[in-house]
This record gives structure tokens, C-alpha cells and sequence, in this order.
């Protein structure tokens, strides 16, 4: 978040954005489709990840993609290559995706395919430890990356990320015999700062985790076909 | 940098710490400080750069740091050791240092040390790819880190700090060898945007890059006498 020399300004710039993630979230409701925001720093591995999981699970759930970047269609042309809808939103000069911004993906989404048929939309966050925490876009819930080369006192000096995130994942496991990280230590800075988060340990070179990944994402459609059905009844 | 509905208001906001890196500025100035803004991703290793620095300069120049960090003051504590000033700054939910809070840090240091003997003055800022690229604070020169773990697209992809840079540090080349990145291709998106930027490939681990990293420093301060003289001549 910026300061903006006006606590008042933040406050509406805030409150506008939730008001845009209210609504956002109503049409992801009405079209049955899950949304989970995925968020880390730049280059903790949040597009190998999306690559790895529209490759596993293309065939067994109906996916898109509104992918977030200040500038260029890089990772949005990656993803393009597995078949799936992805929506790319150069953000400019911004630091984060906001409701706004992805209200125009879901438009654009529900212009160009039918989204009652979709069951899962990621939102790829441009990558930034800091202000996309703060900004909902009207998700379900929110997945975090961290690094293992990040080190392991970051969960301490950038809270709100940890505080946020539903699921973290710490990715590039494999690289760790290589550094001088102290893997229990930085889960426990976790936990000070989120003690229900569910973590996840993950390599996308060795497939370290990504069945557990899965497997989480899995549920979170179900819990939110759960909560559908007992709307209903 | 946030969206804030209002283009006027973030003109006045980037206008407003334009002002106040100016007044930071003339004070460097009138001191014969240089002052080096030293900035990338979080975990990409900003602060042990500072502390292979401090520890090899330290008897050759008088250094200072302004150390940012949203909270906690652990990075603050580890160059302590190395028995220069640090001045802490917290910026709470901001995720970049702006020259207001430099400014405070700037005036602490004043009071409790003789400016006037110090030649050199590290600002390390917040770990954020994006918002202090757009921010001065009254520096001489902008630092910029990449980790080789984050990927040779980034340039590409956060133009505005590589854009920004008058030094880029290629960081942790020892773990190179473990990843699938191209070097060259790193370097030649780097060049794409910004042509005359120094890139020193370097390893705090290894001490590949150290030297000519410290050279750099020097001549940065050198540069700077030259054009006090070239004033009052």
C-alpha cells in the first residue's frame, strides 16, 4: 500500500476496491466457478505452477486464467499453450491487480466463452510480497508463494501476505540442499503470523508436493459446491 | 505504484517526494554524502550485500545506513554489528521507502552522529520489484538486485526499475548452475531496457562480482568529489 498523506483516501481507495470485489464475487457465485488469487514475489514460480496445474488437471476440471502483468503477454502466451481461456491484463504502472481490473477480465471471460461451464478461475497477481495482499479482487480464497532461496525471515517482515493467504506454498524445495535456509525455522515464522494456513512444500522440477496442491485445490471447489447446495436446500 | 481513481492525485503524490528528495538531495550535498538507493525483490539480497560491504569498507570509508523495512528491525540488527550507524525505518503498510521517511531518517542520523564526517550512505529499501523504482529519496545513484532465481523475464516484465538502474547486480550467480536460466538472455533484456546500465554478475557466497562491485562504490564517491571541486573551482 502507498501512503498516500491521507489516511481518509486510503480508506476509500480500499473500501471502492471491496465494493468491486463484492461484485466480482457475485458473478463468480452465479456462474458456479471457484476463484483462487495467486500471489508472490516476482519469480517465486507462480506461472510453473499454473503450467503444472492446467497440465494435470485440464482434463478434469473446466479452468481459465486471468493473468496479471504490468507489461507484456509473456506468461499469459505460456499458459495459452494448454488450452485454456486466459484473459491477460497489463496493469501499467501498478503494483497489484484490482477489483476493477479483474472485473474487465471477467467481462472480457464471459464475452468470449460461457462461463456457467467454467468450474475454476486463477488470478495471477502481478508478483509482489506487499500491496496484493491488500487489494481482494473477489476471490475465494488466497494462495501465497514463497521461495525457499527468499529466506527464511520473510514471513516476519512482510506480514499481511502471510496473514492473508488460505493456502503456501514454499516452492523451489529442490534448490534448498544448495542454501543456507533453515526450512522448520521459516515454518514456524508462518505459523506466528498464520497458525490455520495449510503449507505446502513444493517443487515443480522434482513434482515435490503438487498431488497435495492438487488435492487442496480439489477441495476447495467441493467446499464451495458444499456451501451452494445448502444455499439451495 | 497504486491506481487511485485519480491521475491528478498521483502526479501530486510523485511530485510532492520529488520536492522532498530535492531538500534530501542538498543535504547529502552539503555533506559530502553520496547516497546509494539499493532496491529489488525481497530475498534477493540486498542485505547481506550490505554486510560483505560494510565489512570490506568499513575502514576505508565512513558509512551509514537507512535500513526500510515494513516492520521488524532484523535487518537493521545485522549491520549493526558491523559498528556503523543504522537508522531504522518502518514503513508499516507501505511497501516502498518514500523521501519523507528518508527524511526522518536523514535528520536522526544528524542528531546523533556528525554528518559531516560521513562519505557514504546506504539506503536499503523495502524488497519490491515495482514501487521504489518510482520513488526518490535524494539519492545519488539507484542499486538494483536480481536474483538469478528469479528468472531472465523480469527485466521484461518490471521495465521501470531496470529502466531506473545505474547499477544492476545480478545476485547468488553460485546457484546458476542449479537453475535452467540463460545469462546472456538476462543480460540482453536488461540491455533492451536500459542500454548504459553497469550489470555486475555477482555471489556473496562465492565473492564472484565483489570487487568490482566495490569499485563501483568508490567510483560513485570519487564522481562526486570531483564535482564539489568542479563547483567551488
Amino acid at each position: 500500500m502507498h501512503q498516500t498523506f491521507d489516511a481518509a483516501l486510503e480508506i476509500n481507495l480500499l473500501h471502492a476496491n471491496q465494493a468491486g470485489a463484492d461484485h466480482n464475487r457475485a458473478h463468480f457465485d452465479e456462474w458456479g466457478i471457484t476463484c483462487l488469487n495467486v500471489m508472490s514475489s516476482p519469480g517465486a514460480g507462480k506461472t510453473v505452477l499454473l503450467e503444472r496445474t492446467l497440465a494435470a488437471l485440464n482434463q478434469e476440471l473446466k479452468i481459465a486464467v486471468i493473468e496479471g502483468d504490468m507489461t507484456t503477454e509473456l506468461d499469459a502466451e505460456r499458459l495459452r499453450q494448454y488450452g485454456v481461456p486466459v484473459i491477460a491484463i497489463n496493469t501499467g504502472r501498478s503494483c497489484h491487480l484490482d477489483s476493477q481490473m479483474v472485473s474487465g477480465g471477467i467481462h472480457t471471460l464471459a464475452q468470449e466463452y460461457n462461463p456457467s461451464e467454467l468450474e475454476l478461475v486463477f488470478v495471477e497477481n502481478v508478483g509482489n510480497l506487499v500491496c496484493p495482499a491488500e487489494f481482494e479482487v473477489g476471490e475465494h480464497a488466497k494462495v501465497a508463494l514463497l521461495s525457499v532461496t527468499e529466506g527464511e525471515d520473510k514471513p516476519l517482515k512482510y506480514p499481511v501476505m502471510f496473514q492473508e493467504a488460505d493456502c503456501l506454498l514454499i516452492t523451489k524445495t529442490d534448490l534448498a540442499p544448495y542454501l543456507d535456509i533453515d526450512l522448520h525455522r521459516l515454518e514456524s515464522n508462518v505459523r506466528q503470523m498464520n497458525p490455520h494456513v495449510r503449507i505446502i512444500p513444493l517443487s515443480a522440477k522434482t513434482g515435490e508436493g503438487l498431488e497435495q496442491w492438487f488435492d487442496w485445490v480439489r477441495t476447495q471447489i467441493q467446499s464451495l459446491q458444499i456451501e451452494e447446495l445448502a444455499i439451495q436446500a
